[in-house]
C-alpha cells in the first residue's frame, strides 16, 4: 500500500502516546481473562472428546473460530466445532442427515437446540450458557479440492494459528471492537461488514491495529493479497472488479474474503480510522451515550411534526417468516424499488431507510422533499429523425392540455400525471407488488401495510433507530 | 440528399393532385399582380435614377432584394437600393456620413425617415406608401474581397437573377408564405428563422417548392452546398459544426446563409413539411382562426386559476430602449438565467417563455412544477479519497439538522435551504441582476418588475401570446 505524507500534520494526528493509552485501556476492557480463555478452551475440548468418542474415527472433530484462534472478545467466544467427513465416502445428503445426527451427541441432556442453515445444515445449542455450533463439513486439505466456504473453515483456522502472533491476537480484538462500534462487524447481509477472519487477515497484512488504522486512512479501492497469489494488485482487482474491498483468501485465491463489505461500510471504516488518529478516544470502542433522553425525544417530536422539514412517510408491515439473511436483502430491495419509483415519478426523496426486528415487523421510512405535484407532467418525445416514432408520439399525445410541441430537435407533450400525491403512488405499489418486482416474501405482507404516524415513531421500539436516521450523527464524524 | 422510401405510403402522403391544387390556390392569393410588380419596379427605377443623378458617377446605385429578384409577396415588396462606393476611395466613416447624406436625395419632399443600424447605418423611409431602404455599402466583385454581409447583397441578387427560373420565383413565394405561417420567416434574432435569400437558395437546391418539402421531411443535420465549394457534406459540416442547418453561400464559401436558423425553427419546418404532405391544406399558408374566442378566454381563465396545474409566475418589466435585435437576445438570456437558477434550486420549471412588444414592456412566464420546498436540502460532498476536501466538508457542514454522513464512497450533509419559495429566489435574482450576469440593458429595469396576476394575462394585449404558450397547439401538429 502506498504511503502518503498528507495528513501527518499535528492537526491530523494525535501524539502516539495518546493513541497507545487509549488502545491499552480499550484492550483491558475487551480482552478475556486467562481464566475465561482457559474455561472456553476446556469446554470446547471436552465437547470435542465427547463427540469423537461417539462417532466413527474417520470423521474428525475440529475446533475452529475465534476460541480456537484466541481472538475472541470478553464474554463472546462462541464454540465452533466442525465434524469433518471424508469426501470419498459421504455425500452432501449424508452430511445433512448423518452429520446432524452425530452432532446431537454433543447436546447436554435435555438441552434446547436449533437447526441453522448455511451451505449445509448445522446444529446450534448452548452448553453451560455458552453458544455452541456444530457444523458437519467435508475434510479438505487445500483449496484445490472443491469445497464450500464452510469446508474451508478449518483451513482458515490453521492459517491464522500458524501466522498470527500473540500480540496480534490483541490487535484483532481491538479491530473487532472498533468495527462493532461502527456497526460494520459481521459478514451477514444486514451488516454488510467485516468477518472475524477478515479482521485477522487485515491485522496480518498491516502488522498491528495502529498500522492498519494508519494504512486504511488512505485506502482507495484497496487490494490485499498476503500470499501474492496474483502477479499484481491490478491483476487481483480485475478478478474482483466490483468489490469495494478485495482481500484475497490465503487458502483460496479465487475468493475475496471481503466480498460482503459494502462501499458504505468500507467508507465508514476509512473515515473512522482518520478520525481516530486525529482524536483518539474510547468513544471509538464504547458508546458513551446510548440513551435517547427526554430532550432528544422532544426535539424529534418537534422535527417530525414540523411542516418545513421533509415530509416523513413511514410504512410498517408484518415481517415474513424467513431467516435474517433473506429478510434483510429483500427489505433493502423493496425500499430501493419504492425509492426509485418515487424519484422517477417526480417525488424527490431526501433520504430513506428500512429496518426490521427480524420477527414481527418491517418498516420503511421515506423523507420526501416533494410530496404533491400538479396534475400534468411533461413527456419527452422522440427526436425528429425517428419518423415513425414522431408519428406515433403525435397520435398518442393529442390531449386537451397542451401540445405536442417542438423544442430543439425533439417533440414534447403534456399528459395527465398518474399520481399527484406520493401517498397514492406508494399505495399503488404496495397493492401491486408483482408489477414492481417486489421480492416475494415481502410481497405477501406489503398490501396490508400501515402508515405510522409521528407518535408511534417515538415509541421506545423505534426511537433509537429513528433518532439515528433523522440526525445521522456519527461519533467518528463528530470527533473528526 | 439521401432519399428515403419510408413515409411514401398513402397514409403519409396525400395525392399529388391535392397538393398541387392547394399550392395553386395559395399562389393565386400571394403572388403580386403584374400591375403591382410593374409599379414596384418603376418606382424603384425612378428612385434609382433620381439618386444616381445627384451623386458622383463612381458611386453606383443598385436595386437589390425581393423586388429586384421578383420573389416578393403581394403587397410586401420593399424597395432596397444600395449605394455602392469604391473601396479604394472611401472609408467606413465615409459610408456612414457621406453615404447617409447621399441617401437623403431619395427622400420625397417632407418625407419622414429613420436611421437603421446594421453593419453600416442606413436610411429607412416611405415613398408612395412603399417601404424604401437605402443602404450605403462597398462595391465588391467577388467574395474574395473582404466585405460585410451588406456589401455582399448585390452579389446575392446577381446570383439569384442568374439562376432562378420564373416558375421557381413562384416557388420562393410559396416557401416564404409557408415559413411566415410557421413564424420562422426572417433572420432577425427574435425569429431565428429563414431569410429571403435562404428561401431562394433552398428552392434552387431542391428545384421546386414541392421537391423541397419532400426533401426536408428527411433532413437530419442537412448541408446544402450548391456550388460544391467543399469536397463533401462532411467537410462543409466540419466548418459549421454547431449550425442546425448549413447552406453554403454560393458567393462566399466561408458563410452559412442559414446561420440564424435555430434548431427549433428548423424542426418546425421539417415537421410542417411532413404534415403538409400528409394533409395538404391552405391552413399551412393562411391562419384560419386567429381570434381568441370568449370560450377560449374562459378556458384560459379556468386553467390559470386552477390549483392543480403548474403554478404560473409572470414577471413584467419595462423594455429597455434598444433595437429588437439586441432586446430579444437579452430577454432570452435573462429568461434562461432564471430558468437555470430555478431548476438548480429544486424548483422544477415545467416550461417558460418570454415576450416583448419591443417598446413598453417585457414579460417572462414560468410554469413551476414545484414552487415551495422544505427548509433543508441535501448537499453532495467529496469522495473519500479527497482527504482535505473531506476535512473541509465535515467542518463546514456540522449543523443542527443532520449529518454529515457517509453513503457509498462519499459524504453528504444537510443544510438550510436558502430559498424555500420560488418567488423568493425570483425576487432575489431580480434585485441582484449583476450577481447572475443578467444582460445590462435588462438589468436596469428588472429590479422593478411586477408580478402579473391571472386577470391581466387575459387582456387582449397578452391573450393571444398566453394562449399559444399555454396550449402549444400548432396547426402542423394538429393536422398531422
Amino acid at each position: 500500500m502506498q504511503r502518503h505524507s498528507k495528513c501527518e500534520t499535528p492537526e491530523c494526528r494525535a501524539p502516539m502516546e495518546k493513541v497507545e493509552e487509549v488502545l491499552a485501556e480499550a484492550l483491558a476492557r475487551i480482552k478475556p481473562s486467562p481464566e475465561e480463555e482457559m474455561k472456553n478452551k476446556e469446554l470446547a475440548e471436552a465437547l470435542a472428546r465427547r463427540l469423537q468418542e461417539k462417532i466413527p474415527d474417520e470423521i474428525k472433530v475440529e475446533l475452529v473460530g475465534s476460541v480456537a484462534k484466541g481472538t475472541a472478545l470478553k464474554g463472546e467466544g462462541d464454540i465452533d466445532l466442525f465434524l469433518l467427513f471424508p469426501k470419498e465416502k459421504y455425500s452432501h445428503r449424508d452430511l445433512a442427515i448423518i452429520g446432524l445426527d452425530y452432532a446431537k451427541h454433543a447436546l447436554s441432556p435435555g438441552a434446547k437446540w436449533q437447526i441453522g442453515y448455511a451451505e449445509h445444515p448445522y446444529l446450534k445449542t448452548k452448553v453451560n450458557g455458552k453458544k455452541v455450533e456444530i457444523v458437519p463439513a467435508f475434510k479438505i486439505e487445500s483449496s484445490e479440492e472443491l469445497g464450500s466456504a464452510a469446508d474451508r473453515s478449518p483451513l482458515h483456522t490453521q492459517y491464522i494459528l500458524k501466522h498470527l502472533s500473540e500480540k496480534q491476537k490483541d490487535d484483532v480484538r481491538l479491530l473487532k471492537k472498533f468495527l462493532k462500534r461502527l456497526a460494520v462487524y459481521g459478514a451477514e447481509v444486514k451488516v454488510e461488514g467485516f468477518s472475524g477472519y477478515l479482521c485477522e487477515l487485515l491485522i496480518l497484512s498491516s502488522g498491528s491495529f495502529i498500522k492498519l488504522v494508519e494504512d486504511a486512512r488512505f485506502w482507495r479501492e484497496p487490494v490485499i493479497d498476503l500470499e501474492h497469489a496474483y502477479a499484481s494488485e491490478t491483476e487481483a482487482r480485475k478478478q474482483f472488479s466490483f468489490a469495494p474491498l478485495v482481500v484475497i483468501d490465503p487458502v483460496d485465491a479465487e475468493r475475496n474474503v471481503a466480498a460482503a463489505v459494502s462501499e458504505t461500510s468500507l467508507s465508514k471504516f476509512i473515515l473512522a480510522c482518520r478520525s481516530f488518529l486525529r482524536n483518539p478516544s474510547l468513544e471509538f470502542f464504547f458508546e458513551s451515550t446510548p440513551k435517547i433522553t427526554p430532550e432528544k425525544l422532544k426535539e424529534m417530536r418537534k422535527r417530525l411534526l414540523g411542516r418545513e422539514t421533509p415530509h416523513d412517510f413511514v410504512m410498517r408491515f408484518k415481517a415474513p417468516n424467513v431467516v435474517p439473511d433473506i429478510l434483510w436483502p429483500q427489505l433493502r430491495r423493496t425500499a430501493r424499488i419504492f425509492f426509485d419509483r418515487l424519484n422517477a415519478a417526480g417525488f424527490e426523496v431526501f433520504d430513506y431507510t428500512y429496518w426490521t426486528d427480524e420477527k414481527k415487523s418491517c418498516i420503511i421510512v421515506f423523507e420526501l422533499t416533494v410530496h404533491s405535484l400538479p396534475c400534468v407532467e411533461k413527456v419527452v418525445g422522440p427526436e425528429l429523425h425517428h419518423i415513425e416514432g414522431v408519428e406515433d408520439f403525435i397520435k398518442k399525445h393529442r390531449n386537451p392540455f397542451a401540445g405536442p410541441w417542438v423544442g430543439g430537435n425533439r417533440l414534447y407533450a403534456a399528459r395527465k400525471r398518474r399520481f399527484t400525491r406520493a401517498k397514492d403512488l406508494i399505495d399503488y405499489i404496495a397493492k401491486h407488488p408483482s408489477e414492481f418486482a417486489i421480492p416475494k416474501n415481502i410481497a405477501e405482507f406489503l398490501p396490508n401495510y400501515k402508515r405510522l404516524r409521528t407518535p408511534s415513531l417515538l415509541k421506545p421500539k423505534y426511537a433509537r433507530f429513528m433518532y439515528d436516521y433523522l440526525y445521522k450523527r456519527h461519533y467518528y464524524i463528530e470527533l473528526y
